[in-house]
């Protein structure tokens, strides 16, 4: 089944509903959209509505909903961020201009509603109560943008607000995926308030998985040069930890390199990288990421399931925990 | 009644249901929403609504999800035309930034469907319904928006090609704004239909009507300078008529200011409008304004209702046909 699901969302990306006409409006949504990526939020969305349903089809529409919201994200922070690159290809503003981008991201969040709009079978206090928890957690997301945005002019981050940030910005739309699918399938509110705390607990695991590949990750398999984040001294949860645990000259010597106006950038990214691990930074890391994904696959346990129902959504979430990528 | 709709909004605008973290996302949104404005969208949606049906009090929470729709593409469309001054104030870009008026933006928009979503009694095809007629609309708006900013680096734009931009960009929502209250009072299609259509064509006199009051309008009512359309040759009906109608050296007079880099403001603004006045594009504008207006009101002769209860709905629609301001 799950092997279904990404030909079915990307078909359905192919002949995705938009207008014509400007061209200007609707060539950098279908530009975006095709770039790619791993399409996990559809694909978690599906999921979740399988373990209650088999009738998987009626939710790809609403599935790709929030796809498209998520991409839409991406349009918005790109421009905010001066990004020059998404997915290694040129972003929406840089190849055609930041008011082209934030109006094409306009619509691209109405394209996003419009798909949420073609859920079917359910009565209408449920599909309100779809439209609720989909609106609050698109509000925030946007809450988790404007907080990673200040961090970059704050002097000190602390970890949980960090954490709070992450949480906002990222694992709130994995946890709406798949408590979606189980809202979709018509589940009771329990079970839907389960999977949402599921996926928020596999989003942070996500997300701070990430930041230690930025760091840690094999360049072969990542794609990319590790220590974009390091260059650019981003508070992330690697940073946030090591200037807690730092002192005496370690930490004047992280202190410097982050003051540091003019260096070699492969220089900067071995020494902080150095500084990490000398801290114990990778395992403290490593040890988080996992309490995030051990307590949800303890949830998952808890889950009144017949196992084999779960085996699918198992697999995926192992695979996220494994990612090298 | 009707008298009651404004306060009621008011109301509701003062307690707007908004997250209050961080400060950065939703201080902007109370900002522009507290700016006022005429409310003449929800308004029409009460008074739409209140030709069917008394409890015109259900209908205010959707109502208030356009009027929040349309603030939402004042603080983008602003960003994208650089403007300096909405309503007399700075504009949310210029007061923050541009990344704080994007996305705040955003979130207004999110909070725009969080208010659509607070309607009541519908069944789940007519809300369905409505949500597939909002999201139609908006993109309509971006649209014209795009259409908008496509002209300014046109050499020509017809009048027709013209008047589909403002139907875009203004008309479909003022119509929108009629249907929904048809819609929420739960009509059926062919009444919604007729009342988007009255809206959509009040909609077009009533932009028609800001182009004339631009050039035209009595600075002492009109609280501001008439002439920016001029200064920034914005191609509205009055200049993209006086081009098709000027010949000789009208023609090349009028051409020579729109090309002038340096000039007198007031000196151009007199001498366009002199032309202008000169060709009669006065009363062709009045006559194209008027020719809406009266097709929009033998819709609503058409309307099968009872004299009394129209009675409202007129009077505001005489009103906006009337206005100086």
């Amino acid at each position: 089944m799950i092997q279904e699901f990404l030909p079915a969302l990307e078909a359905e990306i192919a002949e995705q509903d938009l207008g014509k006409s400007p061209v200007e409006l609707y060539e950098p949504i279908r530009y975006l959209m095709k770039l790619g990526g791993k399409r996990i939020r559809p694909v978690l969305c599906l999921l979740g509505y399988s373990l209650f349903r088999d009738s998987w089809r009626k939710a790809v529409s609403p599935a790709l909903g929030i796809e498209i919201f998520h991409n839409f994200t991406l349009m918005h922070d790109d421009i905010m961020d001066k990004a020059p690159l998404r997915r290694g290809k040129q972003t929406v503003h840089e190849k055609w201009n930041d008011n082209i981008a934030i109006l094409s991201g306009d619509v691209m969040l109405v394209n996003a509603y419009q798909y949420l709009n073609k859920t079917e079978d359910l009565s209408l206090s449920e599909y309100q109560y779809l439209c609720q928890r989909f609106n609050r957690t698109a509000a925030e997301v946007c809450e988790g943008q404007q907080m990673d945005m200040n961090f970059e002019s704050r002097e000190q981050v602390q970890v949980a607000e960090y954490v709070e940030m992450i949480r906002l910005k990222t694992s709130v739309l994995i946890g709406l995926s798949l408590e979606m699918g189980a809202i979709l399938a018509q589940t009771n509110r329990e079970i839907s308030d389960a999977m949402y705390r599921i996926g928020e607990l596999i989003g942070l695991g996500f997300q701070l998985k990430d930041d230690l590949l930025d760091v840690y990750g094999d360049p072969e398999k990542f794609g990319k040069q590790p220590g974009g984040d390091i260059l650019s001294n981003k508070k992330t949860f690697l940073l946030i930890r090591a200037l807690e645990l730092a002192e005496g000259p370690v930490l004047e010597e992280l202190q410097t390199w982050l003051a540091a106006q003019k260096f070699d950038p492969q220089e900067k990214v071995q020494a902080v990288t150095a500084i990490y691990t000398g801290l114990g930074i990778k395992a403290a890391t490593e040890r988080e990421i996992n309490q995030y994904f051990d307590q949800a696959f303890v949830a998952m346990d808890e889950l009144a399931l017949e196992a084999g129902k779960k085996e699918g959504l198992l697999k995926f979430m192992r695979g996220l925990v494994d990612r090298e990528v």
